[in-house]
């Protein structure tokens, strides 16, 4: 009775293992500040509580397998404000992003095709990619450049007839890069011309600084067919734990398909979808004093990271995370260390290593990303605790 | 952009396909009875609810991805009361038992790896048999037999060197059937023989008549690291829109692996999963009232369904389904017949045509999957117009 081998493929995310090591610290009384998880503070809506308790069903049936038909209403009307059309065809409910970019691996790949990513790239798509034996093939992108892309030449060179598709996350996680409309329109280019699916993973669609705007691949209509949208309510109203995404496309071959694998796991829970509506409804402004919030906490890691000697992060863009090249040899060890070894008055901090981002073996050692889903005050504290850390670990790692 | 073979290989749900000729039928203004879902009417009890509305968190954070470690604990107690010990690292909570059923899957089989099933089998079963390109090798049954398995020998000639796992429902979807002591001790002596991993699906155990019990796999000692139970309140307790299950075995290297399968996914609705602890929280008599309804219900189908020529149905054992075989050349034809042609006072019926429930290509063509969760009083005349159906069905098959 051996397990498979796909699932053998599958790593630890390295947003959770060190977990153990967490444990152990609070277990001695240390207080951890948790920049290592994307895990938003802000508090989730009152209204979808309410929307959830005015319920007044009393057998709790199988929702529709695409999802409720009011949902996908509220994500129609969401889309039309960004100037995109979705007919209710193109959209199915998914559990969380996760079973968005799950429908997506299946519908289009079999064993052995390849996607094209940028490296790095978030932890969770490996996981898809290696349970069903999805090759990556990784253009690399540095800190030194904010993780932005390099040239349309670069890009293509990593293209061969087994490319079913180009992925990325717009605004990124783990990068936190927001790509310009030039980036945008070269990747546009290349799945025109290679004739490439482009999944493109848009949930933290908001969560962009300064004059900056995330541009939706939606609104390329050149590539219409190409486009296959995850997104998900989890980032965008602080929902995590509602688990309600979906997965988005006007290639009707493929919502095809994936409405097949929604049947197949028959439906959504019914309350969080109703929840999930009443979200939709909330006014634009709602997002304003998130956004405020965030581009605060954004300056101070920022401005805090560069007062760092031998730290390497460029301006976060967008989402909240900030991926930091640090002067230690191996990042993990460090953040091992910080957990066992160092405290400042029974308190220290929490990263998540970079090296499992990356697609390439051996890069990202020195890295770290850095979330800043956490109250300012905190992330002050938590900064100061890194650079004091930072100062004594240079003895410790002689 | 080709979508992939992978996804080609999912066929429509035979409970589901006939949906287009239903909202044709609704449209025009006819009543229909659905007895082709296997959705209980019974209600939800109010404490699931209840529970939901009592949440005063302000942030709906992820949760553990193994799950509510309340939840775990409730369905340790549960399975106590069956007399098993489970250990927290036994068990993880998943999204229906649908999403056990994948995880199972891709923890056990890779491409081209073979399942052994007996046939009929539940549909869904094979979708992620096809998705993940999971060769099955059917046991047949019969309606004649009330889906009872065929001798220990009969059984083991369809193991190959690439059989993994026996799979099996017990109580049935679709049968109805419960599995005798002898037979599960015929499975029990191959998987340990064979050293194949037993997934037992478990879900409708609750629902049993007579004398009989559904013996869990979980009470078989000897093969305790072959055994991966299926379970979920779907059914038990009525609440199908809550998408709550879990999978349960004390093979830890499997579990390991399944862990890391739920951290890919994340996590759960945090909600669901705490009306989920309110629901196991019930007392043991809240299933005596559902298992009574059911009861009489599945003696008035089998009375009446026995009291039609030409119809082959054993008195159904477990679950709410009896798998019937009618006088029709062709169940589909006669069902879609039923939506498009026939009504009597404005009201028709429907079922689940059964090839889609059937591994072998070509069996099951004159068989319906008839699902008794419905209230007597419309059961019976659901019956009625089935039997009025079959009679003017006749003339028109000539």
């Amino acid at each position: 009775m051996d397990i498979s081998k796909r699932i053998q493929r599958l790593k630890v995310s390295p947003v959770r293992k060190l977990n153990p090591y967490a444990e152990d610290a609070l277990k001695r009384g240390i207080k951890i500040y948790h920049l290592n998880i994307g895990q938003p503070d802000i508090e989730t809506p009152k209204i979808f509580f309410e929307a959830i308790s005015k319920y007044n069903g009393t057998t709790l049936r199988y929702e529709h397998s695409r999802g409720l038909a009011l949902l996908i209403d509220r994500i129609q009307k969401y889309y039309e404000k960004l100037g995109i059309h979705y007919d209710v065809e193109d959209i199915v409910i998914t559990s969380g992003g996760s079973e968005a970019i799950s429908f997506a691996m299946l519908a289009i790949f079999d064993e052995g095709d390849e996607i094209l990513v940028s490296e790095p790239l978030y932890a969770n798509y490996k996981s898809f990619y290696d349970v069903f034996d999805i090759k990556y093939n990784a253009v690399r992108t540095y800190a030194e450049d904010g993780f932005h892309l390099p040239s349309r030449e670069e890009i293509e060179k990593h293209i061969t007839p087994k490319t079913k598709a180009f992925m990325l996350a717009n605004p990124s996680n783990p990068t936190g890069v927001v790509y310009t409309k030039r980036e945008m329109d070269d990747i546009a280019y290349i799945v025109k011309k290679y004739d490439l699916f482009l999944i493109s993973d848009e949930v933290y669609r908001e969560f962009v600084y300064g004059d900056r705007t995330a541009i939706s691949f939606g609104t390329y209509k050149d590539i219409e067919e190409n486009v296959v949208i995850i997104d998900s309510i989890s980032k965008r109203f602080s929902a995590c734990g509602a688990r309600i995404g979906c997965l988005i496309s006007k290639n009707k071959k493929l919502m095809t398909a994936v409405f097949r694998e929604c049947q197949a796991r028959l439906s959504l829970p019914t309350l969080d979808m109703l929840g999930a509506v009443a979200l939709y409804e909330l006014p634009d402004h709602y997002f304003d004093a998130a956004l405020k919030e965030y581009d605060y906490r954004r300056k101070i890691i920022f401005e805090e990271l560069n007062k760092m000697e031998g730290v390497v992060a460029r301006e976060p863009e967008g989402a909240f995370y900030v991926l930091a090249k640090l002067p230690v040899k191996n990042a993990e060890d460090f953040i091992i260390w910080l957990l066992k070894d160092f405290n400042i008055n029974g308190e220290t901090v929490m990263f998540a290593p970079a090296e499992g981002f990356y697609a390439t073996e051996g890069l990202g050692k020195d890295e770290v990303r850095i979330s800043y889903a956490l109250d300012s005050n905190d992330l002050k504290k938590a900064m100061n605790i890194l650079r004091e850390a930072l100062i004594k670990y240079k003895e410790v790692e002689k």
